[in-house]
């Protein structure tokens, strides 16, 4: 291949570097306004009253949004449940929850017309943790649950309404019998573990320009999921898809967080009110009040024979989903669905439940679930080696499931060689030479350990539509509904093309994103864009190729397969033209194009209980070195070694900056990152008081090892990637600091405070 | 048909009304700056010198363009011939030839800065009329011509090359022999003729704003023709077609005026220079010395029987194209290929040039050289029918061509019945009761005539392509690179979509025009969009609704043959769902879309010479009532009636409106409208002296008759109209106001003055 498998110069590089590359907040529009929200100070409080006479009066004011003037067709939306308010209506759920918007001439008057707004509130009791949401007796965050869906897919597990309750949604997942598993199992463990709520922290907050012209509302955004907003949008404000127009130019890192109505909504009514465009712009600390991800409690309970073979597993996962749902149930339902591992255990039975809470909205997150419960499994596995006095290498080695066996029954098989991974993992970091977990005299104490997860990638019942334009001139516009939110999608989809039409990828261009014109997607999510949506590109490619080789066989007077390309060259016999020549002389003066149409969706079986079979498989494979400080409790992690599968690698060096980065997410989860707050106030919403990987937190040595097996549906064989990096990190840090300290830790992140406790205590499991 | 025949509420209408409908002048973008541009005060000249220093100097001023700096990879444009610059570069052609552009940050300082830039001229001799421009020894106006194309069709033509002269372009076309056609008749009349030079006058003057982000240059422009405009200005600016987008939103009137490249380059370039988005307005009195109809002197010599019946038909047209080609040489083409008129003549002869002069230049104008060679012919007819002292309705209905005969061997047949209109036209102006053209004593003299004329409509040769796009709401979106001139061309494109879906027109909207994502389309002109772009538009609304029914079946597990669409309702049995439930539950909660596609084009047949046949054949049926005042020489039109032939009417009142439109574009010329110069400077070169047509000059009685013959290869059998009604005006005033004073004036506008001359003079045929 040409143009597939090397590492070509970035199509967004050189603009992003010399900062010409626009985002959103970019936008500036004639007579455009700036909004700000104001936020509820109280995690739980019913709104008796809002004024906002003194804001109106200021100058500059064009426009001001409360419920008592929120008259569009319909003011919730939500994916999953419909129980978020553009602005709250009857309460407030959290601090920070957004009852009002004003938008004027200029910001600093918006922020002063904020604080003129004065709303009366009745306090209402309120519940922060799981297990406070879950008492009985526990103020309700919803008293009712309206316009509910289910995530679309089966997996083999069922949904369980709770009403009234917390719990907003329920996915049980079952295989066999597990009480019989149990039964028949030498030994049976249970542990329980605790994972914390990251912010995702891109680095362009969420920003928004919205315009009605007429009847047609056009918003710029910065947005994963164009479509389903457009979808959203169109629903609030009673217009046809038809008459919404989301445009998504560059995107500044999404990471889950951009999924879905953010600013939106508020900017759309807005501008409707004053007449003229409207700029919504949250920081820092607002995204910080808008989306996170879940914190999680997980039990796992595992029968074993004693040889280490695994029988049965029963799974409790609970996540804290915060104030509204968002999307919260389908994050619930995959990581129940991935919370037994990637493990052949004949007994499975996981309840996953998304809970309720006054604290921060949580939803979809790089890894989707699956960080949080392969910290669980990937402890509870080394915790059960220990036990049963098995080197926890091998009893992974025993269990782990090899391509071609299932995860679950009708699902995709396993599509590439997970032990093969792990050996490399274990002997990157030296595996076989490491110390036994004994307590030893060093003040810094080091200590190895490794970590193997899996999660479906690729989305769900995805449909991936692209489209490739061949101009009468022989240049090429790429068309997709796919994001480029910095993963390099869009350089990636140009070497598909140009590997697909045999041209430089120079003669291709991407367009604009715009739901009026861009063939229909899901959105950017999933680690779907080089695989699904990739699909669809190289078939859009085949097509315009198909269409292209018809064209020149007919300016040739020969037959198609007559006819080859080659660097951007159509060569037939001793003739050679170029793209531009073909289409002109096959136009003639007409200055025609030929479009080809690319559709891709993982193929659903019917006959098969599942529904849709997950369209691959992302691994994340670590191996940490660590270095405690038994002085202060500080974990250093030496030397991180990162494996996963791509199938088949499209730009080397973006996929291994893919999973530099997602190892560097894990770090952070693992050694600090956490929301923490108290009587329902986030105490470290902000850049200074959140701690965020920084450069010096880097291990001295970070490597990545990305295996193409060529498994995948994608382009080549290629796979999703760019999550699997961040599944392993944790356990794998917390299995080397228990290597390194002989103390168990069950919660991530291992702040110094806990490791310092942890080994100032009797030896024992903690927590 | 239940959307179709139907003058339902025009889709513009009410932003139009309310003047909340966007056109290109409206855009303000960030950083805009204004420009304006210098224009030559000589008519020929060599540029010695442009000092634009002191232009420079100015506070404000962000850019200056002349011949200097203008380092474009190609300078010159042209549709036919290459012989335009952005801006003049050696000489200057015409006053009003453009030398120099400004842009600044305010259009006042933008024109101060104009005048500041000093240019040194060397005069040269120069040429206004055809008889100047072709005399001996004459003056170039260009040395060379370079890029020459011709026009596509052959037309059973031949296109004649002289060089060099001020010949721009010859075409000959020629049927049997000339020569023994004269031979064979009884008696041989010659006549020549004079027609105007008009001005297109279209209420939004030429306008874009362009912008240069990063290497992609997107240009919002008032113009006819979006692709032509992107091919020109990729060209220009050496960039693939992928990286220049042209926007085009509602359009102020068109006629011909804005097809290519108008403000576009200069705009572009500016833009370029100044890093900042640039927009260039043309004022009114700068759309006088932009462009503007070819003036014409036309020979007819015709061999005729003694009954009457035409043998032989020579004819010489000359049309003054002012100092650039433009689309003159179609127009030429197209003028000499209907210079004999839409008679069953066995010979003919003609030669039709288009003369170089140092005059403004002229080119597709509304009717496309049809009025100029129709005013001809049909008062030709009408003096061959006053020597042989036949009735002139009889000669032209011996004459007439049938339903079925043919204008030229190969080309498409006649498709309406000429005859049955001109009876129509004839009776409605009572033309069995006139009087005989006698000089009669009356102050107010009364008199009547008629004119029936054809041109070719639809264009050559044009592929148009439509799409047709149904989203998950059952909501649809229309996509064509036609033009919203002010036709009404949207609303009759719904009214099809919505015939061929099935429901109502209001579910339908049309998308904006933006070459990246528009399918092709060679411009909005040739009286195309409803019948040729409109085909497109039903087959893509038909592969919509096979797309559809199919989705449809799949929900209702039932044939395709057992579905109906009614009303927007789609019905199975006894079943009835919405398209949006059917949208909903085929593609489940993907939120899929259906599109449509349709491609359309006369097909040609290379075993006729002719190349591309004509679409149709657009027709112009005048008779007029007027009152000569002998004490002034005034003409007024006192009823006029007009017909043509609509194939299909899709709007039935747009297209009254339409026809009733072009007949007072043709009112204005037949009485008052001409381009005035003296020593090549535009005498009436703005609207307080150019003469249009006022309300006041409107007929007492205006009536439109519009045939459904349905002959036409648009939807339904429609067929484009709006430029015949022009075509007969001028004749048949004409022809009456010989009726009525008993001169012949064989030229137009008809002037006071001369007809006051006329009618002062001896009887006799003037001019």
């Amino acid at each position: 291949m040409k143009a597939v498998g090397i590492s070509i110069p970035r199509v967004d590089g050189a603009e992003k570097v010399a900062g010409q590359a626009l985002y959103a907040g970019d936008l500036q529009l004639p007579g455009m306004a700036c909004a700000k929200v104001l936020r509820s100070p109280l995690p739980h409080a019913r709104i008796r009253r809002i004024d906002s006479t003194r804001a109106a009066a200021l100058a500059g004011v064009v426009a001001i949004l409360t419920r008592d003037n929120l008259n569009v067709a319909a003011n919730s939306f939500g994916a999953y449940v419909r129980d978020q308010q553009i602005l709250a209506t009857d309460k407030v759920r959290y601090v920070g929850d957004m009852i009002a918007a004003v938008a004027a001439v200029e910001e600093s008057i918006a922020e002063e017309a904020i604080k003129r707004i004065d709303v009366e509130y009745e306090e209402l009791p309120a519940v922060y943790t799981i297990e406070e949401a879950l008492s009985p007796g526990a103020p309700l965050v919803h008293e009712k649950l309206e316009g509910r869906k289910d995530p679309h897919y089966g997996r083999g597990g069922t949904h369980i309404v709770h009403e009234p309750s917390n719990i907003c949604f329920h996915f049980r997942h079952q295989r066999a019998d597990v009480e019989e598993g149990m039964r028949s199992s030498d030994f049976i463990f249970e542990d329980t573990f605790s994972f914390p709520s990251a912010q995702h922290y891109p680095m362009e907050p969420h920003v928004s320009v919205a315009q009605f012209d007429g009847e047609t509302l056009s918003v710029w955004t910065a947005s994963q999921s164009p479509f389903p907003v457009r979808q959203e949008l169109a629903r609030i404000f009673g217009l046809p898809f038809s008459a919404v127009r989301v445009i998504v130019p560059y995107v500044g890192g999404g990471y889950g967080a951009k999924s879905g109505i953010k600013t939106e909504g508020i900017a759309a009514c807005l501008s409707r009110i004053a007449g003229r465009p409207v700029r919504l712009a949250f920081s820092a600390e607002e995204t910080f009040k808008t989306i996170c991800q879940p914190r999680a409690k997980m039990t796992i309970k595992t029968g074993v024979k004693k040889d280490g073979t695994f029988v049965a597993r029963r799974c409790e996962v609970y996540l804290n989903g915060g104030a509204y749902a968002n999307s919260g149930p389908s994050v619930t339902e995959k990581a129940g669905y991935r919370a037994h591992g990637p493990y052949r255990i004949p007994h499975v039975l996981t309840d996953s439940y998304s809970i309720y809470t006054n604290t921060v909205p949580a939803g979809a997150f790089r890894g989707f679930g699956g960080p949080q419960v392969a910290f669980a499994y990937e402890t509870h596995i080394d915790m059960i080696a220990e036990r049963l006095g098995i080197d926890s290498y091998e009893i992974r080695m025993k269990n782990l499931l090899a391509r071609g066996e299932s995860f679950a029954e009708g699902d995709t098989p396993i599509d590439c060689d997970l032990k093969a991974g792990l050996k490399r993992v274990a002997e990157a970091i030296g595996w076989e030479s490491r110390d036994n977990a004994e307590e030893n005299p060093a003040t810094k104490k080091r200590g190895i350990g490794i970590a193997t997860a899996v999660k479906d990638g690729g989305g769900t019942n995805k449909p991936a539509n692209a489209a490739v334009k061949i101009f009468n001139d022989g240049s090429v516009l790429l068309s997709t509904g796919s994001v480029e939110v910095g993963q390099g999608m869009r350089t990636a989809f140009l070497q598909v093309v140009a590997e697909e039409l045999s041209m430089p990828p120079e003669q291709i261009r991407v367009a604009a994103l715009d739901t009026h014109y861009t063939p229909f997607d899901k959105g950017t999510n999933a680690s779907s864009a080089t695989s699904i949506m990739g699909q669809a590109v190289l078939k859009a490619a085949r097509d315009a190729r198909t269409q292209f080789l018809q064209a020149a066989a007919a300016v040739f007077r020969a037959g198609e397969q007559e006819i080859k390309l080659e660097d951007g060259r159509v060569i037939c016999r001793e003739q050679r033209l170029s793209f531009r020549e073909v289409m002109q002389r096959y136009f003639r003066d007409t200055e025609g194009e030929i479009w080809g149409r690319g559709f891709f969706k993982v193929p659903r079986d019917d006959n098969v209980p599942l529904g849709y079979p997950s369209p691959f498989w992302e691994i994340g494979l670590g191996a940490a070195e660590v270095e405690v400080d038994s002085e202060t409790g500080e974990v250093k992690i030496l030397h991180y070694v990162s494996l996963t599968d791509a199938g088949k690698m499209i730009h080397p060096i973006q996929c291994h900056a893919q999973d530099e980065g997602a190892a560097v997410f894990g770090l952070g989860q693992a050694l600090f990152e956490d929301l923490v707050y108290q009587d329902g106030q986030l105490l470290n919403g902000s850049l200074v008081d959140y701690r965020l990987p920084r450069f010096n937190d880097l291990p001295a040595s970070l490597t990545t090892f990305i295996m193409e097996g060529g498994g995948g549906p994608g382009p080549y064989g290629a796979k999703g990637m760019g999550e699997g990096g961040i599944l392993a990190v944790a356990p794998a840090v917390g299995n080397a600091v228990h290597n390194a300290i002989a103390r168990r830790l069950q919660r991530v992140p291992l702040i110094p405070e806990m490791v310092w406790n942890a080994m100032n205590t009797v030896k024992g499991l903690t927590d």
